[in-house]
This record gives structure tokens, sequence and C-alpha cells, in this order.
């Protein structure tokens, strides 16, 4: 958080500042209504979450919106509201907490279910597979309708993958692969088809990009996503802007969707304004509509009710929940999902990494050099000021970026909880556990671009040709 | 008009009534943003202009929203505003006036221009062609950027024609027939290649249909259309449905008009509210693609400048307008356009033909028998109410329908003229006008039915698939 306004702000009256945040929200709802670069928003935000921050220093509670702080003294009672700290939504993750999002409350917000150790455990029975380490670490934390997949999966019924990306520039950062390496594990262990949509159609209308570089793009991303190791006979990649006009299935579960969602309802999930292109405002139904399988006949043989499983990051939950409300009066089944936690920008948990932003971000491009001075200059750091106080009273692993990677990262679990308890102990120096991570993610990357080097345009058209997978349905 | 209101209301004030018509116009407004069903939203229309009717007798004057009887003498110095009472949208045609819309106004108020002596001339000129007898009787007379189709085609520089229908059911009336007769003969005089929408996807949105069935309706217009002779290596017919699929160029124009046209702007030209589904509101750039030659690679060969021109009826000019002020922004030329009135209903020019309103249409499957008593029953009438007066001041051809109807069909201009003379004379009787317009009408739909027999779901198929047609680029 920056420090500069809390100081300014300090000789300020409780109701004083209740203004200045009340004129900053209204700043950033006015930014996002115009939809203001994201640098912008994102420090017209940070500086509304800091605003709160001294309008809870000097008040002892939290900044409620209309209820100034002599009101809230009566209503109160002193019980402290911190989800409204943290905003999520598909283009904004913010919070002032270093920890992160406060994903429990998360979870209650948006109504979707905890990945619990009973769930994990039936994951690991029915494929009879290890579960994977974000599954194990609580990276995967939330769902909807698991349990029906699995109910299904084990009735020998089966189901198919389907995630995506918005390619919006050439460089994707490590924190894109989350979904994918996830949804990897998901196919491999299930073996079941995987769908994966690149909209470059949303990057053209949300961007100032021509339909011609978005989708250049998204054939670039696509190498990227064929480097984490798909198999081409279970996998189909699409650009929408070119599967649009090649599949008969797709454009008609778009308008289906579209005639099922009003501009309230949008408005409401996703807070487009009277000002927004009439493309934003009916987007969310083309990011609906490949989790219908007969978006697919030709890999679904038409059939229209195969279950989908969505595997990302949960700032997407709200076009899914949209899906799933519109699923049943479109006579479809409602697509589950799996939520991941965001990846942390290198300087704290309070922001998902973001490749708009190259300080706040490692690339899968980057060199095992940029890698190491990245993660030196900017990883933000738990340990304490000097290093007699970190021996004396040791490391917070709970807001050290670099320990969060790890838990990204590193496979061993055995050596990621004696890191912790070095680290915690005040043993392990940050430098020392910043070693680890470069020593980690260095040769992670490095194979990455060396497989990224034999994915030829030749294998991204066969990704990306609409075709039958090895599946017979 | 119904009477029963103006009689009810005669012992009101003139504030009374002015209250009566406001409450009444909020009405309309609530059911046309409830989209409630179009009998329904004519009915409460029709009360509204009767209302009007009312509020003008007691007072003199126009009915003015906001301006009640008292302020409205000291404001209006007694000229009257006859635009107000013609309501012209692309689902509504109302007018208060027998002689139908002020089509003069309609001009003024679109900004579009007349096609006058000089512009039909010069097609004459350019063609070496007799002038359709459309366009020598005012029925298509307004245009946008005619001249400019003209500079270009003289400078042998081809163009292209889009026209379209929305195949709400499988009838159409002999009103659909106006734009496909004209772009026809416009076809044959220019030679140029010929795009046909069918906009099934817009009535899936609109009503209460499925895809399967729209599609249906699209295929079954579209034997129709090909029953007005249209030649299969020169025509290309599409429904949106079917086509966005199979279109590498369709989409893409799509989602650039989206990305240009604001909720603002579709709210301001087609009245859509908030509670709209998003299809409706994103739907306007779907009927404006086909404007851009680049939606139709296969024809085109990939070019993306040839010039459009629409021939429509005239309430689907906001559509177009929409597509003028978007075309340079995303560096496409404008489409031309030329605009016809209504096809009356029977019942009076007040309000278009409706296929929904059986009794105010004669339907391309009618029998002779059917056409002979719908005339005789339905057809409004401009003449006198006994015989006597008729022989003595004569009918007014202004008014009535069944002159109204040959001026469409009868091709015989003196014909047409000696009818008027006769009818306005009193020498011809109104049972003797609609004889004729019987016998006029029952050989052309009968043969129209003996030209759709011959059409195959073959044709169909043929005209319906993505292919170059006999032209080069």
């Amino acid at each position: 958080m920056a420090d500069s306004p809390n100081c300014d702000l300090k000789s300020l009256s409780p109701l004083q500042l209740f203004e200045k945040v009340t004129e900053q929200g209204e700043k950033v709802r006015a930014l996002k209504a115009g939809k203001a670069p994201k640098d912008e928003i994102d420090a017209s935000v940070r500086m509304l979450l800091s605003l709160k921050l001294s309008y809870k220093t000097a008040t002892g509670q939290d900044y409620q919106a209309g209820l100034p702080p002599r009101d809230l003294a009566l209503i109160n009672n002193g019980t402290t509201k911190e989800e409204d700290e943290d905003f999520v939504d598909p283009w904004t993750v913010q919070t002032s907490n270093a920890k992160g999002v406060d994903y429990d409350k998360l979870i209650v917000r948006f109504g979707s279910s905890k990945i619990d150790t009973d769930l994990i455990n039936r994951i690991e029975r029915a494929t009879g597979q290890k579960p994977h380490r974000f599954l194990r670490r609580g990276i995967f934390f939330s769902h909807r309708d698991m349990d029906q997949i699995l109910d299904a999966y084990e009735n020998k019924k089966s189901f198919y993958l389907y995630t995506g990306r918005g390619p919006s520039s050439q460089a994707m950062h490590v924190g894109h692969l989350i979904p994918f390496i996830f949804t990897k594990w998901l196919q491999e262990v299930f073996d079941v088809p995987l769908v994966i949509q690149l909209t470059d159609d949303e990057k053209y209308l949300w961007k100032d990009l021509t339909t011609e570089k978005a989708y250049e793009y998204a054939k670039e991303n696509a190498k990227d996503i064929i480097a984490c190791g798909f198999d081409v006979n279970k996998t189909f990649i699409f650009s929408d802007l070119d599967y649009l006009g090649t599949s008969t299935g797709f454009y008609k579960n778009i308008v289906k969707v579209q005639k099922h969602v009003t501009f309230n309802q949008v408005k409401g999930i996703f807070g487009f304004t009277d000002s927004d292109c009439i493309g934003k405002i009916s987007f969310p139904a083309i990011q609906a509509a490949p989790s219908f399988s007969s978006s697919f006949p030709q890999i679904f043989n038409g059939k229209e009710n195969i279950q989908c499983l969505i595997p990302c990051a949960i700032d997407q939950d709200p076009y899914f929940r949209m899906t799933r409300d519109v699923a049943p009066r479109i006579g479809q089944p409602k697509p589950a999902l799996l939520h991941s936690v965001f990846f942390p920008a290198l300087q704290g948990a309070q922001t998902k990494m973001s490749a708009s932003d190259p300080n706040s971000s490692i690339f899968l491009t980057d060199t095992p050099k940029q890698i190491k001075t990245k993660i030196n200059k900017h990883a933000f750091s738990g340990g304490r000021d000097t290093i007699e106080e970190h021996r004396k009273y040791g490391g917070n692993c709970d807001v050290d970026v670099s320990f969060m990677y790890l838990t990204f990262f590193l496979e061993d679990d055995d050596r990621l909880e004696q890191l912790k308890q070095a680290y915690t102990s005040g043993e392990l120096l940050t430098g020392e556990l910043k070693k680890v991570l470069i020593e980690t993610l260095q040769p992670l990357i490095a194979a990455h671009q060396e497989r990224r080097k034999q994915v030829t345009d030749e294998m991204v058209k066969q990704f990306m040709t609409p075709r039958k997978l090895a599946f017979e349905f």
C-alpha cells in the first residue's frame, strides 16, 4: 500500500475522511464506467483502499457507503466487515489485505462451495491418482457441482473440460499458466476432451486493437498453451473470431443465451453502463456458449447434453453464474466449476499479476537473468527489516510473495514445509528464500521456452482446426 | 379510427383530455417497453391517436407532451404539428391520417433525400430502361446517396444490392413482395450481385419461437422470394442462424459494428430498455453487417470496399442510419439506400399490412375467392355513403385502399389515371374499383403460387449455399 495518502490525511476528522472515501469511490465508479485505462483504474482503486484504511484507523470501523461516522457507531456495533475491502470482478482484483483476498468470504459471497478434504479424497479415489498440488494446497479452493461430475464419472458417463484465455498481448506471464497446468492434469487423470476458448473478440472490444491483431495474439498465445503439453488428439483450441464463422452450433447457443439475459442482469453482474458498446454488453453470452456441448457438434457428434467442467480463476465466476442461471431455461445442463485463487503480483497479494504491468509480472519469455532480477528487486518480502530482527522474530509466509509462488510451483510437499518452518523461525533469510524460488522458476520457464520453440504454425493450425477428437460420443 | 373514445370523451374539458392523452401515452410506452404483444400495442396506439384527435378537435391545437392547453395557447401560435401524429419504427407504423404517413415530413425527420424527377431521369439514362412503376409513382420515394451509386456505376464501378426479411411466419403477404419486386428490377437493370438476409435470429429473439422453427420459416420464406424470379447465379439468400456459422467475414463485421455502437445509441434509435435481452440490444449490428462487402468474401473475392445499395421500406432506415454512422469509423463505405412507403393495411393507410393480423392482409397463399372476399369485405373505401352521393361528389383516391393497391400492382399508367379520374368524378363506383383490384391481384398471386410450386428444396439449398456468383471482383 502506498503510504502517502495516509500521512497527508492524519489531520482530517473522521467525517472529512468519510467524505474523502465517498468522493474517491465515485471517482473509481466513474473511471470504470468510462472504461478508463486499467492502470488508472488500479491506481484509483488502490487510493480508495488506502483511504478506507485511514478511515478505519481513525474510527475503528469499516467505511460503509451512506453511513457517516456518527451514524455508523450507532449501527455497526463494532463488528468489522473486511470483505468490503475485497473487490473482485473479471477485470479487477483488489484487497487491502497483504495475505490476499479472503477466499472463504468470497465463497460465501459468490455462493460456491469449498473444495474440502472429502472432495479431494473423492477425486483421488475416482481417478486413482494423487491429487494435484493445486488441490492439496488450496490453490483450486472452490467449486460448483464437482460432486455431480464425479457421480457421472463413476457411472461411466463422460464430461468435457472448458477453459480459456483473453489474448491481450503476445507475452503471457507465469500466472496465466495456472489454469492450463491444472486443466492438463484434469484431462490426463479423467481422460476427457478439452476445449480452450481464446476470446480475441473480447480483446478487440475492450482494447485498442484491430481484429487482425487480436487474432494474431490468439495464435501466439495458443503456442504457449500448446507448450503446456496438451494432446492434439484430445484438445480443441479456438479463437472466437475464427470459430464463430466455422461452427454450425456455436452461434445458435450464443443467441439462445442472449435471448435469456437482460441488460439489467449484465449491468448487475458485470457493472456495464449505458455508455458501454453493445459488443461488450452481449459478450458474456460468447464466453457462456462453450459451456454447452452443442457448440462443438464435430467433437460431440451433435450431442447436446454432455456435462461441462470449467477450471478457471474465481474472477471468471460471474460469467458462469450467469451461464448456470440460463442453462435450464435453454434445456442445457449447468456447467460445473473449479475455481482457483489469483496469482499474486510480485509486489504483493493485494492484486493479481497483470501482464499490462511488466514490473508485477514474470513473463514466460523472461531470461534467467530477468527472472532473478525481478524476484530480487520486486518480490514482496514477509521478512524483517534487519537480519538480526529476522533471526529473532522470523519471517511471515502469509504475506511473502516468494513463498506464495513456491506453493504454486514447488512440487515437493516436504521441501515446501521445511522452507516454511525455516523462514518462519528466522533460520532462512529472505534472500535465501528468493534464491529457492529463482532456482525453481528458472528451469521451469526455460523448459517451457524450449517446448514452445518446438510448437510450429502447423501444430497451431492442427489444434485450431474444428475436428473430431479421440473420443466417441 | 374507432369512434368510441371520441364519443365518450366529448364531455371532458381540454385539460381533462390533455391528462387522458398523457396517461395513454405512458401506457403505450409501458407496453412497448414491456414488449407486449403487437395487437395490444397497436390497439393502445390507436386509442392514443384517437385521444389526440379528440384533444385537437376540442382545442384546435395538437397535443404537445408537457404543455397543458393553457400553456399551449401561449406558445403554439396556432401552427399545427401533424408529424407528431405519425409513429414509425421498425416494429410499429401508426398515423391518424387516412392518407397514410406524411412521407415528406418523414424525409425531413429522418434526414434522407427525396427521389425527385431529376434522379429518376438519371436512373433512366444510366440504365437505358424505363423507370419501374414504383419509381414513377413515388412508392420508392426517398434515398440516401443514390447519386453516389450512379456516379460509380457511370464510371464502371460495380456495387451490390442488399435487402432482407424477418421470417416470422410461413405466410407472406403481398406487401412483403414490394422490396423484392423492386430489388429484382434493380438487379436486372444494373446487373449486380444481390444478397438477401433472412433474420431468423431476430425472430427467435423477438418471438416465442425455437431456433429450429425460425430457421424453418426462413427456408419457407426463401421459396416465396425465389418465386419472385431471382437468378441463382447472381443472388445469395442467407439465414443468419446458418450463415453466421459458415462465413469467415460476417462475424468480424458484426463485432466491429458492436464495438462502435453504445447502449445509449440503440436506446435512442430503437427504444430498447434495460429490461430488454442482450440479444435484442446487439441485434442491430447483425442487420448492419451485410452492408459491408467483406461479410461475403466468397462473392467479392475478399474485397472490402464494394459499395452497397439497400432497397427497403422506410421503417428499416433506423438500422441503416446507425450503419452509416459506424461505417467510416470501421473503414467501410456507407451503404446507399432507397426507401419505399409502407404497404397499407386493408382497413386503411393509418397502419401497414401486418401478417400477424390476417384480416389486414392478403397472403400469397390466398385463393382467388379469399382475395375477392377480403377486398370486398375489408378494403377501406374512399367512396361516398350512397350511390347518389358518390355519383354527385365522387370518391377520394387519397384514402381508398383499393386504389392505393392498384398504384402498387397495376403496371399500365394510362389505365391507372383513367381509374383515378373515373373514381374521383363519381363515374366509377367502389364496387367497380374493387373489381379491378381483384382482377389485378388474382392472376398475379396465382402466377406467384405457380412459380412457388416449382421451387424445390434443392433450389433453396442452392440459393442459400455460400458461393461465388457470376461476377468478377
